[in-house]
């Protein structure tokens, strides 16, 4: 397939293209995004809705594409980003909501779609400070999961969430609509194993590691003393061996009732709220 | 639609019924249940998976209908749950695997599924007592929010769930997968605003109500001298005047970053754990 999709160039400036036709080259590939291997190969994901696309630009994320509906046509804050996305190089479409709805793969759907560049950070360079928190997934696979848990840790305060081996795409549709828009905010980072246990002996990061066999109430632990990273086992499996033996505690949260354990975004939840307790007040920022 | 689904008698007893059609009078009733009008009318739901039937059944659960795949016959879990099933009164199923694709409407489907009563229990009944929890939900519209807030309090060890006003349907295939089978455990109870707040009163409980707008900081508040209800808002609207009005505290969630809020089942799961923050241990029930 043709990927080029924004091709960058003083040609399009001031240029709309109005597109209905669902076999359009370009509505193709976007439409193609919805598979891993096509968001890979372009390095690109799709976000939905204005005001996802307007923090999004705000944040300084690269826009690709614009597109939206005939019926968005004119709102000043569609003229303003559609402005944004041609300075910057970027296509804008006007389409059918009939396209749109193939696009988000929605029967009622977003207004307003972005096709962005992904963007990771690098482990390697985070050099956490006191009073910041990290979570580290292992092999996180639901995807719902996974944008609830970014959505969380901004909320938190986290200053980013690691994942650790092969895991779910953060830039799936499903993950991204997840985090609200947590995804442009949020520096998400990848790493294998060893890269992980590399770099926490290099930063002398404080790993709280939370599993159904940990021994330590993790309401016991001291969360103060050093930057922390609150490492989650997997919904299946739990937590890697090599993992846990690294892990400066093997954390666990009291659990009564019959239910197995809790789902993997809330127990994050709880670790993170709990890890940044004595920094989250109500009268403002840490 | 014929609902007799289960028609209990005698002469089923010993009785296997082999179904491979879709077409299928029994199993299109049983797919009807995908609708929330069947649900209502018959007041039937579907539940997947061998494990959750199992503990269904002894929790006590009416289970009308088991359906199992051929691949499954024979095993002794599915035997025993099948031999209950006749013995009181219900159908047993043995069905081909694209029955099963088609009922769950899963492309890989659990081998055995069961299609249960529905139960609720009475808000008038319940009178808490110290150490007891219970959550209640304004007008909850997300199916994986509610069913994953029912597998938290279960989780928490909390005592029932409350529904508020015009709710997400717990027994839904979407929110039972998200419970875990805590559906079967954790009481669930409906209620409109003025039934609630007419409970709230005539039984003292403290009510913790829990939005944006909330004034108080969630950890300062004593959940330890009377049995707690943590009333949270829906995902869109916050909580109305009136039940925030009678609400004991108005509590907040500190947050941080530009998340607008917390995911629902996030919040209500980390306003659990700090309502019985005192009541939760490692070692063993409260
Ligand atoms: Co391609
Ligand atoms: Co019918």
């Amino acid at each position: 397939m043709n990927h080029d999709i924004s091709e960058p160039g003083p040609r399009r400036v001031g240029q709309v293209k109005e597109v209905t036709s669902l076999t359009n080259p370009i509505i193709k590939d976007i439409k193609a995004l919805s598979q891993k291997k096509e968001r890979d190969e372009t390095r690109s994901f799709l976000a939905e809705g204005l005001k996802l696309v307007i923090d999004a630009l705000e944040l300084g994320w690269t826009i690709k594409t614009l597109v939206y509906a005939k019926a968005a046509k004119g709102k000043p804050h569609v003229e303003q980003v559609a402005l944004k996305t041609i300075a910057t190089g970027g296509l804008v479409l006007e389409v059918s909501e009939k396209v749109l709805s193939a696009i988000t793969r929605r029967d009622n759907p977003q207004m307003v779609v972005g096709v962005f560049e992904q963007r990771y950070a690098n482990l390697r360079d985070m050099t956490p400070t006191l009073g910041q928190t990290f979570v580290a997934l292992d092999r996180v696979r639901d995807p719902g999961n996974l944008g609830t848990i970014i959505r969380t840790a901004d909320a938190a305060g986290a200053s980013g969430v690691i994942l650790i081996g092969e895991t779910t795409d953060p830039f799936s549709l499903e993950t991204v609509r997840a985090t609200m828009g947590s995804v442009f905010a949020m520096p998400v980072m990848r790493a294998s194993v060893a890269e992980f246990i590399k770099w926490q002996k290099a930063t002398g990061v404080q790993v709280v590691a939370t599993h159904l066999a940990g021994a330590v109430d993790y309401r016991t632990i001291d969360y103060r003393r050093k930057p922390v990273v609150v490492l989650m086992g997997n919904e299946q499996a739990g937590l890697p061996d090599e993992l846990a033996k690294e892990a400066t505690a093997l954390a666990r949260i009291p659990q009564q009732g019959r239910a197995d354990s809790l789902n993997l975004a809330i127990a994050t939840g709880i670790m993170l709220f709990e890890a940044r307790r004595h920094l989250l007040t109500l009268d403002g920022k840490a």
